[in-house]
C-alpha cells in the first residue's frame, strides 16, 4: 500500500508525552488558580457563525481568521476567547449571576505567517469579571494577586506585573489639550521600550504634538521610582482633570491592597508607560514580564474594559480580565531552559513486572495500588528481564515492582526505587505507603525552574 | 449601533455554568481514571492537512467533514481521535516507547444532520494501548477493568459492559465455509438487538447463506447464560478451526482475570451478538450498555485492532483501545434526569460579603482562605444586603462570609452555612478548620445518580 507522509502542520504544537505532561501541570495550576478566586469554568465551541465571531468587524485579525464555508452556512474559527466570552454573556444574559466570573482555557486559531514561536494553533488562559451595569474597582485591585499566585505556582520567580490606569494617561492628554491625538499618542508611547525615547519623541512631532508637549509627555511617563513615590508625583497633577483624578484613586486602590492580597512589593511596579496598544481598554491596564527576559514581551496582559458586548447588546457590560498565551509562553520557557526536567512526567508511577505465567497475582496487586490512587502499568509483554527494564527507563516510572514466585509464595513484591536504585521486598500494604511516601516527595516540583531567586 | 443576534451553532453544546461544572466533573473523572492505569495525555491538533486526515479515504466521514482551504492548505477538522493517533504514532514512532498508553480527551468534528442529541462538534475520551509489532492479549483484560472504575467513579450502578471476539466469529464462519461473506453477516447480526431474529434470518439468505446455516448463526449467537455458561458452550466448537481457538484463548483470559481486575460478574458479560461494525476491528470488541435505557445504544465501545496506522507506515501496529462519546453521554444523562444536581457547582465554596468601607480585612481573610485552598469570592460591589444574599442564593456558594465593624474588633468573622440556615462566629482558622469540613462532605458526591442499586 502506498503511504500517505505522516505531518503535522506548520505553526500547531504537537508534544511528546513528557513535555506534553509539563504543559498540562502548567494548564492544571491555572485552572486550580483561576478556581480559587472564585470564577467559573467555562467551554464555549471553537465555532461560531462568522457573522457573530466577527461582528465587530474589520483589521488584523480578519485577515488571520479561519473563515470557511460548510454548506450554506459561513463559519470560523474563533481568534481569542474574549469574543466569544462577549457572546456567551450577551446570549444567557439573563441565567446569569453578576458580577459574573470566568476562566476559560482554550484553543484559538490565527493565520499568521508562520515563524519560529508563533502558532496559527495556540491556547489562550483568560479570566474576565463582568459586571451588569457597573463593576467595583476592588475586582480590579484583585488581578494583581492571581497573577502572582499563577506565575509563582508555576515556579517563576524573577517577573514583574506593570499597572497602569488609561485615566490618568487620558486625563493627563486632557490636561494639555491632546485629547483628539491622545490615542495615537499612546500607541506611539507604548513602544517606549522598543524603540528608546528619541523615536518616540520623533514619532510624536511626526504625529501633531508640539517639541514641548512631546517632552512633556516623554517627562511625564518617565517617572518612576518606588511605587509610593510614583503615586506621590502623580498627585501633584490632581485637581486639574476629573478623569485623571479618577484613574488616580483606582490605582491608588489597587496599590493599597497589595499587601492583604499577598502581592509582594518586588513583584509589582505602577508603570506610566504602559498603556496597550488596545483602544478596547479604558481602566486599569496590565503586564507581566519576566526580569531576565524583557525581550519576551508581555506574558499576562489585560485590563479593564466599559462594555464587553456592545456588538450584540445594549446592556452596558464592563470587566476586567486578563489573558495568559499558554502556548507561546511554553514555547518560551522550553527555549530558555526553564521547564523542569525533574518533574514527575512519567505516565505512570508504578510500573509492575509479573516474572510468573499466571499474570492474576500481579493484577491483583495492581488493583490494590490503583485503589491506593498510585498510576499503576501492568506490563504484561513477552520480552526479556532487560528489555522490559530499558523500558521503564524510558518511560522514567519512578517504582518498577517484580513479582516472582519467590514474591508471591512470600506474599510479598519487590519495590525498586528507580532513582536510588535502591530495592525492597514490601508486603501490599508497605508498598502502597512506600510508593506514596516517595511520590509526595517527587510531586513537590514545579513545571518551572527559575534559578534566579 | 445595530445589533447582531448573538447565536451558538445548532449542533453544537454550551452549557451554562453550572452544567459545565457537572461536565467537567465527569471529563476529571476519566482523566484521573485513564492516569490510574498508566496513560499518558496527548493534545494534538484539531487541523490536520486533509491529505492525512483522510488517508483511509472514501466513506461517510468524508461526507461529514469540516474540510476548507486556509491560502494553498487543504485542511480538515478532527473527525476522531483514531486517526490523529495513528499520524502521531507513526510521525513520533523513534520517540515513544511500546506498548504505548495514550488517552486524549478532545473535542471532534462531524457535520451530521442537526437533530436532537446529535452534536457537530462533540468531546470524545479515548484510550489505546499500541504495541510495536506485538500487544499482549492480557491489555485486552485490563479494558473492562477501565470501564468499570470509569463509569463507577463517575457514579453510574446499572450498566454492563459487553465482550466479544472476533476471531470466534470469523472462525465460526469459517468452518461453517462462510469466510466470504462472513463480514456481510456481521454487519446483519449486529442489528440483531434492534430488528429481531426473524428479520436477521431473512437478511441472511438473502445474503446468500442458506436457510440452514442462517439456523446454525441465529443458535450460535443466541449461546446464552453465565459467562462461564457461555465459555463451556463455546468449548465444544474447539478443535476445528485455528483462529476460532485462538479467540476463545483470549476470551478465557478476559474473562479469568475480571476478578482480580475488580470487575463483579454482575457488569460483565461474554455477549456474542457484538461484532462492531467496523472491519477495523480484529479480536476482542467491548461495547457498555445502560442496563435501564439500552435504547441509547452503546455509551462506551472499541476492540482490538491488528494494524494502527497502515496508511503512514510499514511498521506492524497492534492495539487495543475503547472511546466514550463524552457530550453525547452527558446529553442523554441530562436527559434521563441521571445527572446529580446536589452536587456542588458554585464557582466558589466562601462568598466573603464585607460590610465595611475599607476592603482590607476582608481581602486579608479572602487570601487566607485561598492558601488554605478553600475557592473564595471577595464581593467588593456596592448593592444592598438583600441583593448581596440573592446573588449567593443564585450562585449557590455552601458558605457566605459577613465582616463588619463587630467582628473585625473581636478577631472573627461570621460564617453562615447556606445549605443549613446555621451562623457560627469564627476566627479565620477555625472558618478554615470548620468551611474545609464542610466541603469534604459536600464534595462526596459523583456526577451522576443513579437511583438502581
Amino acid at each position: 500500500m502506498s503511504k500517505i507522509q505522516p505531518r503535522t502542520l506548520s505553526g500547531f504544537m504537537e508534544l511528546l508525552p513528557s513535555r506534553q505532561a509539563q504543559f498540562d501541570r502548567m494548564a492544571a495550576i491555572l485552572r486550580e488558580t483561576y478556581s480559587l478566586y472564585g470564577f467559573t469554568a467555562l467551554d464555549t465551541p471553537l465555532i461560531e457563525a462568522s457573522e457573530v465571531l466577527l461582528a465587530k468587524g474589520g483589521g488584523e485579525t480578519e485577515k488571520q481568521i479561519y473563515r470557511f464555508m460548510k454548506g450554506d452556512s459561513d463559519l470560523a474559527l474563533r481568534f481569542d476567547l474574549t469574543v466569544p466570552l462577549a457572546k456567551y454573556v450577551a446570549m444567557h444574559y439573563s441565567d446569569l449571576s453578576f458580577p459574573f466570573r470566568r476562566f476559560q482555557i482554550g484553543k484559538v486559531y490565527r493565520g499568521e505567517r508562520a515563524q519560529r514561536g508563533r502558532f496559527r494553533e495556540f491556547y489562550q488562559a483568560d479570566i474576565d469579571i463582568i459586571g451588569d451595569g457597573k463593576l467595583a474597582p476592588s475586582n480590579d485591585a484583585e488581578i494583581p494577586a492571581i497573577i502572582y499566585r499563577a506565575f509563582t505556582k508555576l515556579g517563576l520567580k524573577r517577573f514583574q506585573i506593570r499597572v497602569n490606569n488609561r485615566k490618568i494617561l487620558n486625563g493627563f492628554y486632557a490636561m494639555m489639550g491632546l485629547t483628539a491625538q491622545s490615542g495615537e499618542i499612546m500607541r506611539t508611547v507604548d513602544k517606549l521600550e522598543k524603540i528608546g525615547p528619541d523615536k518616540v519623541r520623533e514619532l510624536l512631532v511626526e504625529a501633531g504634538v508640539t517639541a514641548q508637549q512631546a517632552e512633556e509627555i516623554l517627562s511625564f511617563i518617565g517617572i518612576s521610582g518606588s511605587n509610593q513615590q510614583v503615586l506621590a508625583a502623580l498627585e501633584s497633577y490632581r485637581g486639574r482633570n476629573e478623569i485623571f483624578d479618577a484613574g488616580l484613586e483606582e490605582l491608588n486602590l489597587v496599590v493599597k491592597h497589595l499587601d492583604a492580597f499577598g502581592v509582594p512589593d518586588s513583584h509589582f511596579a505602577v508603570d506610566l508607560t504602559i498603556a496597550r496598544g488596545l483602544d478596547y481598554y479604558t481602566g486599569t491596564v496590565y503586564e507581566t514580564t519576566m526580569l531576565d527576559h524583557p525581550e519576551i514581551g508581555s506574558i499576562c496582559s489585560g485590563g479593564r474594559y466599559d462594555n464587553l458586548a456592545e456588538y450584540y447588546t445594549d446592556k452596558q457590560l464592563p470587566g476586567v480580565g486578563i489573558s495568559i498565551g499558554l502556548t507561546r509562553l511554553f514555547f518560551v520557557l522550553e527555549d530558555q531552559g526553564y521547564l523542569n526536567d525533574q518533574l514527575n512526567t512519567a505516565p505512570a508511577d508504578a510500573l509492575i513486572l509479573p516474572m510468573t505465567e499466571d499474570l492474576g497475582p500481579a493484577i491483583s496487586l495492581a488493583t490494590q495500588l490503583r485503589e491506593a490512587g498510585i498510576r499503576t502499568q501492568l506490563y504484561g509483554e513477552q520480552k526479556k528481564f532487560k528489555q522490559k527494564m530499558t523500558y521503564a527507563d524510558k518511560l522514567g516510572v519512578p517504582y518498577v515492582i517484580f513479582l516472582g514466585d519467590d514474591e508471591i509464595s512470600q506474599g510479598v513484591a519487590a519495590v525498586k526505587d528507580m532513582r536510588s536504585g535502591e530495592q525492597v521486598k514490601l508486603s501490599p500494604d508497605q508498598a502502597v505507603a512506600h510508593i506514596q511516601a516517595g511520590l509526595n516527595e517527587l510531586n513537590q516540583g514545579k513545571p518551572i525552574m527559575d534559578k534566579g531567586e
